[in-house]
């Protein structure tokens, strides 16, 4: 729990996804297997929210978003957003597309790693929620597509036509946003889209695995280094060093970086406290 | 024709390149092939004017820029242009660049897609016409070379030191334009220069398939695509997921998005409008 | 020399690392083989105020930074910097911080190429300076690892959070700070960390050579290239391109782009004098 709490509270039952936690690590399970996990207006709604307390318990240090069944997430639901959104009005159809952009700002700034546990099709706003995460631990049945265009929408969706080309570059990007075409594994790989490719079936215990590590270790560490990378995309070089710096100095007077020169003096393992 | 139109008449006949536009696919051919398609400053100012008026007439969707004979282009002419830049004065040597420059912006900000397909030698200046088109389709023959420095020149030349890193990277970038080395079609589709590689002598043809397709589908959601592409390398993230969430609220008004829903509830192909 | 000296005199004598000069390529060792050159304080402020001097001096064309021994230089020394880190009081935290990043901010900023000779360990500290460079020449037994994180502070050291992204992309760039893993030469060539691969022993050589090469050639443009390279990292595209232009319209009026026309219509190569 973060040491300076409000007066809200938590949230008792997330009613649009699955949510666990465990010794600092959350798990978030898109679950509507029967629809590939499509996306409803009650799932983003709960991804922005869930994060946002997430993010000021400080209780969690590394969070795992997977999805059940076939497929990591086939996007927003046809019927239950698409459908719905042709009958809205002006100010409805911001508020929608603003929520929808909150859920990715969230993964990108929230205060601890996330990883994207990617099997099967992560499509449309799917692709956004994995491209958003620091990790996206795929096997080899992963399949992106930014399907915007297909739909007749727009490939820059929830910071799509930021993030991507800053991951693999904006030739790739605009392919991909473009034409809507699916990426598989092999290609994710190659363009730098996937962070770690495993054996098929293996995503989701590889994400567990590297989200505990990730716990157990210098967890302050870690979410400085993505507040960072974050920031620094927006941010120009003479900045960014003083950043480094300012950041830096202030991690050397923090208990790890102490346990580790005493832990390498003890020729002994480092016992992190991830602070 | 653009619904706003302004006193400016179309001009009839552009003199230093080849152009055809056909049910919304814009073909501009570089057309001396004698001097591998070596630019002159007639040729600058034809591609300028001729994307500024494409742009505001709203009549094309898609524009394939190729070259004739055995390359895509050579870059700007040694004799013609080299040669008249060394009796330049200040003013006019700052124009002469100027004008260069626009016409590269004008091809990343025009409200269409716009389609490399190159064979051969893209050198120098017809390499960054290249680099700044949304596709690069190329074949086996394909050569880039960014020879500026070669010629005792920046690398930094219409705006290729901004685009070539955010397309292949920073390292990559740095190579290319400071020793001006040929990268031939394996290394620049392995780097990301390459969009698509198509068998040889075929990149011309796959451009029209693309641009045909492109012209016939969800055009106006190509064209925020590219805009908010072009765009947001630019922005930072929040404002990017702003200026998305705005764009595709309005795009989810439009004819396009209703066909969608229309064609899959129907289950049949969508009729695509472009608007 | 700079036609424009102050009256600070040149340094005689480095003492935290060898410097030689030869003709316009400046050769800078980290020469501490017994401890992998790992960085002391006294390398830290010599490398800034070198790179400073050569800046102002002007008269060295290329840069070619390498290790001597075993490996390229394993970072920032565990007993002279964490453990002295360790007992400074906040200012002087910053002030060690800011130190570092100078050294990365003199790399970037430098008015000429500078080249990494990377063979076995380039690791924290040591991966950064490397990564600054414009040019990393890796033999096989090159081994990146950004292991900030491992002693417990932030991978956004010195820029790292800044460069890596812009050089190898997010997904990369997060995995390799966040975890500190090491790459190995195949895997830093296939995803851009390195620019050339040579045989094993060689990367000294080929420094060199590229180095001379480089000094020998049109220096200037050299230098404008990394300078725009640099500086267009940081600013819009328009804008980028009128900072193109006026470079270009510069150079134009230099000698080398002179001397490029002549030899070119006298069929003779170039006699470069770099200005």
């Amino acid at each position: 729990m973060s040491p300076f709490p409000s007066s809200a509270p938590r949230t008792e039952r997330w009613h649009h996804l699955r949510f666990t936690a465990h010794d600092g690590v959350a798990t978030v399970t898109l679950a509507r297997p029967e629809k590939l996990n499509a996306l409803t207006f009650g799932a983003y709604a709960d991804l922005r929210d869930l994060l946002a307390e997430l993010a000021r318990e400080r209780s969690v240090r590394a969070l795992v978003l997977g999805g059940e069944g076939r497929g990591f997430c086939s996007g927003g639901d046809v019927d239950e957003i698409i459908g719905a959104t042709l009958a809205m009005d002006t100010a409805q159809l911001l508020d929608f597309n603003r929520m929808t952009g909150q859920v990715v700002r969230a993964i990108r700034e929230c205060p601890f790693p996330v990883i994207a546990a990617v099997h099967g099709v992560a499509a449309g706003a799917g692709a956004v929620l994995a491209l958003a995460a620091d990790f996206r631990i795929a096997d080899p049945t992963a399949r992106f597509a930014f399907l915007f265009t297909r739909v007749g929408l727009s490939g820059g969706d929830m910071g799509a036509a930021y993030l991507l080309p800053r991951v693999v570059g904006l030739g790739h990007a605009t392919r991909l946003l473009m034409l809507g075409e699916p990426v598989r594994a092999p290609e994710a790989e190659r363009i730098g889209l996937i962070s770690e490719l495993t054996d098929e079936g293996a995503a989701d215990g590889r994400a567990a695995e590297l989200a505990r590590a990730l716990a157990d270790g210098p967890a302050l560490a870690y979410a400085q280094t993505k507040a960072l990378l974050t920031a620094e995309l927006d941010m120009p070089l003479a900045a960014s060093v003083e950043l480094d710096a300012a950041t830096q100095a202030l991690l050397m007077t923090g208990a790890d970086y102490a346990e580790f020169h005493a832990a390498f003096t003890e020729k002994r393992p480092p016992k992190w406290r991830g602070r």
